[in-house]
């Protein structure tokens, strides 16, 4: 991101992820981690090379943050019963803070069953249906860490979001029905869209704070902001241009909104870096959370 | 409900509830129940007359969809470890279809703690975090109580949900936000507004579907209605008149509304019978569950 510095209206998530990972780095250099250490595991199943780029950018933010990351890649051949057992013991391991169980899995796997398997306390995705629930009550520890990187965004502008009109763009599992729970529990008024929503821009159009989640390049153009509102994007879309170059893009046609929009995250280096930094926060919170119920010692 | 049967704007909730419990009690006639029968458990947990009524009403429904319905009444002395060993047996128990842990509990008593300890499998009330986080995962077999109340008698006017302007007034945990959820699902278009909401009449007059749960009587009056939407009313509020009468009425002044929208729920005899009859249909989903998984034979 050439101009994210230099353009006020873009936020830098760099900045925000670099802060967020000062905190965490404090606390682990701080806290008595226990006898065993403390340790984020990272679970592939097959082998992939987008995963491979989650990963390595896990890695490095753990690294920054002072956390102990180990990757595990397990054999596609490995059985559903065999996953499930070996995340069962992973919850037992007093050494293990957290377990990320990188998506897409193979075909025989069910991995919402492996996402359940995982302990709340140890879900530092937020995954699990219960720790899912657990927000539905408005209990935030523990959020799915795209959703809480959009709110962390937000909150970066410094609006109040109590009393906010805010529109979210996608009705997806992990991403826009959580970030919609998180942003009803702060006080704003929430609207939820997706694909069979009949009048989008009339929606988008009032939005105070536009949150887009569809995997739609420039799904979101200057005619569909209001002047002044701030726009999270959170798609990663991959486009090939008329020279035949790839290159990443938002939802949101950045270039275009940025002239009508208070704020704007730009994609690369927005919703993406910050959602790296709140899974090791996660992790911060889950092994805080694991201390006061005693599996640390 | 003296109207209710005369007016065809007002949906006959009772006659919902009528219909479910046949349905179900088609079921409990001819399943094979398993050798310890099947029976749905109310626990309340110290006296209360409110809860009193609830239970009563309930023991009806569960009467009319033939299960049996044991009410265990525990002391308002038990302690929250010992509820928890009750619950935990009961969970074992293969005679046990489901749990109904009433509310209010006691104030030493952690309600949702207690919720959680219920197995999925067997929450018919829909109130274990677990539960709802799987109804994030559109997973909506055992929805909370009202909210899949709400679901059933804007069903009953036969419009189709997908694309509607859906707007729940009130965005409380056991009602608003998991009816939001169940509206998305759907596919609603869905705005949650609450005491926050800075225009709620923006929001309820651009509404097809208008839900209100706040628990304000007579907060909805015909002008915050659109000419033609459905309106479900889930207040139950009691109020005195002038003459020192107390009667029960809804967050929906009724009588007013029903000029204008196409349909309206009245209270009493709307969503509160429906409510009961999805009770027992949760039972018998759960019974069903319980069955696939081995648990009853």
């Amino acid at each position: 991101m050439k101009d994210a510095p230099q353009d006020h209206r873009l936020i830098d998530g760099k900045a925000v992820m670099a802060r967020i990972l000062d905190d965490v780095s404090a606390y682990f250099a701080g806290a008595d981690i226990g006898q065993k250490g403390a340790r984020l595991v990272s679970v592939s199943i097959g082998d992939s090379p987008e995963v491979a780029v989650y990963v390595r950018n896990q890695a490095l933010a753990a690294q920054k943050a002072g956390l102990r990351f180990y990757q595990e890649l397990w054999s596609d051949e490995v059985s559903q019963e065999e996953c499930k057992q070996l995340i069962v013991e992973m919850n037992d391991d007093p050494s293990i803070v957290g377990i990320i169980l990188q998506r897409p899995v193979p075909d025989h796997i069910n991995v919402r069953s492996l996402q359940s398997a995982i302990h709340p306390l140890k879900d530092v995705e937020g995954m699990n249906p219960a720790s899912i629930g657990n927000i539905v009550y408005s209990d935030m520890a523990l959020a799915p860490c795209t959703a809480a990187a959009a709110v962390e965004l937000i909150r970066e502008t410094g609006l109040e979001l109590k009393g906010l009109e805010v529109v979210m763009v996608g009705h997806s599992e992990i991403v826009g029905k959580p970030a919609a729970l998180l942003l009803m529990a702060e006080g704003a008024t929430v609207t939820v869209c997706h694909h069979m929503t009949r009048a989008l821009a009339m929606h988008s159009r009032r939005a105070d704070v536009l949150v887009v989640a569809v995997g739609k390049p420039h799904l979101i153009g200057a005619d569909m902001v209001k002047p002044g509102a701030v726009v999270i994007d959170i798609g990663i879309n991959q486009i090939t241009d008329a020279s035949g170059k790839t290159q990443i893009v938002g939802d949101v046609d950045t270039a275009a909104v940025k002239e009508v929009a208070g704020w704007v995250t730009p994609v690369p280096g927005g919703v993406g870096p910050v959602t790296v930094a709140i899974l090791m926060r996660n992790a911060m919170i889950a092994h805080q959370r694991q201390k006061e119920v005693g599996w640390i010692c």
